[in-house]
């Protein structure tokens, strides 16, 4: 089992590599902003949207209030201008579409990121501790690791493991090197199957393993993300390990996961580095949310 | 009853002053950064969060999938990592907490912005068209106009119209003018009693009325925000109209409206315009969604 | 299209043929009970239960509040007892595994039973008429006719129509004649592919079509029931037809139809009469309910 | 601490009391019926049951399928009989109304009923045993103890306890001796304030407490019910107490609770005596659910 080490940022520590977010950090990653351009890295969420059942369930969404409703309502008390509210209601998991893991979504044992103990901290209604609440605005330089194309293909295969010298022969090819405070995404190629054939999408991932993983948070980055349903391979080589990437980037490392990116046009366009943005709307006590990230170049 | 008026940007619109929100606009907002400072402009989301019955509704969310029980299923199928999940499930509005409005979120009788037919637009499960995918991630110059005081306290009370005066007499006192593509916030000081009072939070508040929204839709604001729920003034001092702000802002002037906003720290220190930032999560047709947004100086 | 007739039990009526379960047909059908053995007619209900989408959807439960956390908060609030409560959240249709439907559930063009409006009775949040809080208590004699063996095996295939001469013929197997007041149960044998093979259960069913329900309703029955998703046949014979007889039966017959029913053991037995009692949930405005029809002898 | 016993039904069993359903008990309540009167013992349920934070949670349900669309996409696959579906969705507590919990519903520190450990029973998704799938039908003799008018006005305050020997005279009074396999009613006369003042209803009630649940399960009762949200006393003369009736009756009798009945009825008509029917649908693992109880006489 992959031991847990103790935050280097103190007992109470909640950020884990958030830490690295400073503002600095942040200026110097605005400042590196040239023309302006902006690349959006998310998908739409709806029903269709693929989800890993058992943990992750259905995405569903219903009108609640409708125009022609509350226009009737509000005539009946009154109103003469008729201001019909159209107003949905949702029923999902935290971990639907492109979206952030907080440090809290996963343990190693009974024990989660910061040494915390699961039993005190995860309640019948969420985290009480690690909660995305907690997750700062990410705004950082973000690195592009396009390892798409290295089976010759426009993507990787489910179950090829996306090793540490790939992720150095991709940096390389851009020409850049990841330094801490860095958000790393991955291209695998997999995201074009989102949606679109969800079967496939599931059922399985090209993704890194722990050393690739280690690989990473050895250099300090903030959050690794993929366009993938997990960042990691699936099925893992080691079949009697399930999500070991999970264990060592969030309760270990102390650092984030992004899921579900779209990194295509990113891709197509060479781009190696930029200023990313994630903002996690602040679900108290979840355990990850759906967001819109953006890259600017 | 209010008129509707065709968009100025064509019969397929679906952006309103979304259009406006151009890469020349946000890259001058990105290059008046100065020390990169950051403001979090968001309440916590939780159980707790006030709304508006009976179009909005309360929020829940519980542990779905836990640490315990998914590592004993992994354990079943094989694994040896005790890798526990923590997931949950959301039963949630869109409006909750600090939140944008889609265009699509109001009508004037049976039309929607750009005068395009609820009956066609508006399904059992949610907007065809106008929807808060299509609201462009908003990066643009951001400004505060600060009304909280107007009265000689630290906030305005409910039914309190804020004025076009007002609004003048805040930007005059700010040194800025409101110009096309700017993100308007109003601080009304009501944010205060968010999650905190809420029966009195929810009892009326004060904002502006249709004037006061003319007098900035007309000046091509992007959006206009507030540390309220509504925005605009709560009850109408015409009882006979219920919510014509909203009417006017999203369905006439395609213009958004952000609500229940934090502006008190952005208050406090007199920051008269930033770079805002606000990634509006891509829900499929949905009315509205919880954002994060922030301001950066 | 077929043409709606007003109930012959007056415009204000919401019972429909329920009118006809009267005190003394409810003592008959108990005089009727000689041993007092039971037939459970009813599936579990779990998120294995088949929907057929988009217009019913999945089954979600997951624990809410459970005994660790409940014997944490209310020792915090002074009790020693430790006691520990288990409560769950569900997520449901009302369409889900064995169901009633309400005569609100379906609708002719724009009209529902006895001529309502469709526009004025379904509302946002459910029927303002016809729900099924309307629906009686039902213990009246039930008939089950038995047509799984009509084409040599132990059930007929999907898109099988279940004719007036098939309920002619299995009535007189079973030596009994349809009465007003009868709730008739049919036996196609698909029930056995229920939550074990949904695929098959959803892809199709044998069943009655509008002369057979015709020939049901004109026999003044008050609910008929089936060991299937829809009590009839699908497809329909003639593709331009979708349900039919959910049509004819519902709204304009006044009678109720059962769903998903159990009947392998009643028939088995070969229960030609019984009594039977169903007693649906009072969902005030839902369009059905999930329920545990039982048969007694 | 109340201890826990095993059961005398053996190792394995889930049922409790429910045993005592025996085929000649239900023929003889059947048998006992008379002229064949029937009484509704259920509230409606809607969004405005009350409940009691933050264990039970808030009935929501709104339409998901509305004959509007449905016609229309019915139309767009080729129908052309405008069959409209109203379909709605729920989110909802199985303890919402009128209901019945299962045996599992409450532990004594870490055990359930017949000393299952809660740690194995309780899963993310409900319970592997002891859920409300495994109660059977009751059919049995039901019996009203009417105490409401035992202060001198049409119902008892909150935090009155309800004795033995108040249970004792309330049977006198009616001329009836509690025997095995009996349901017992206790008619509190709170059941007014359902749904009527919800503040009042949830504020306390009247209702046995230990002493009063032995003499009934010590009478080898099948269920206790009552007109109020917990059948016992709320708050428990003794604050250290925290729902202590339920640890007895469900965890260690192995007795059902029935609550929030409408027993005005049969008080008013002084019966004593009927058939007692409750159908409790098939959740699987939920720890009770609405239900539509009767009477017949």
């Amino acid at each position: 089992m992959i031991k847990h080490d103790h935050s280097r940022w103190g007992a109470g520590d909640q950020l884990g590599a958030g830490n690295l977010l400073t503002q600095e950090r942040r200026l110097a990653a605005l400042r590196a902003i040239r023309g302006g351009q902006l690349y959006d890295l998310s998908h739409e969420i709806s029903p269709g949207a693929p989800f890993m059942a058992p943990n992750q369930t259905p995405f569903l969404m219903s009108i609640w209030a409708s125009w022609r409703d509350s226009i009737g309502r509000r005539r009946r008390m009154g109103a003469t201008n008729d201001a019909g509210s159209n107003v949905e209601r949702a029923e999902m998991t935290m971990h639907v579409g492109t979206h952030i893991d907080a440090l809290g979504h996963f343990s190693i044992g009974d024990h989660l990121y910061n040494g915390l103990p699961a039993a005190e901290v995860v309640t019948d209604w969420g985290l009480e501790r690690l909660g995305i609440e907690h997750t700062p605005p990410m705004i950082s330089r973000g690195v592009l690791l396009d390892v798409s194309g290295f089976d010759g293909g426009p993507y990787l295969s489910p179950g090829r493991v996306v090793t540490p010298s790939d992720l150095a022969r991709a940096a390389d090819a851009a020409g850049v090197a990841v330094e801490p405070g860095d958000i790393v995404l991955i291209h695998t190629g997999w995201g074009r199957f989102f949606g679109v054939d969800n079967k496939r999408y599931l059922e399985g991932e090209a993704g890194i393993d722990v050393p690739g993983a280690r690989w990473l948070t050895e250099r300090e980055v903030v959050a690794i993300g993929c366009d993938n349903m997990a960042v990691e391979v699936l099925p893992n080589p080691d079949r009697g390990m399930a999500l070991p990437v999970h264990q060592h980037v969030l309760a270990e490392a102390g650092v984030h996961l992004i899921e579900n990116l779209v990194l295509d046009e990113l891709a197509r366009d060479r781009v190696a580095t930029f200023c990313f943005i994630l903002l996690a709307t602040k679900f108290k006590g979840a355990t990850g949310c759906p967001v819109r990230p953006v890259a600017l170049v």
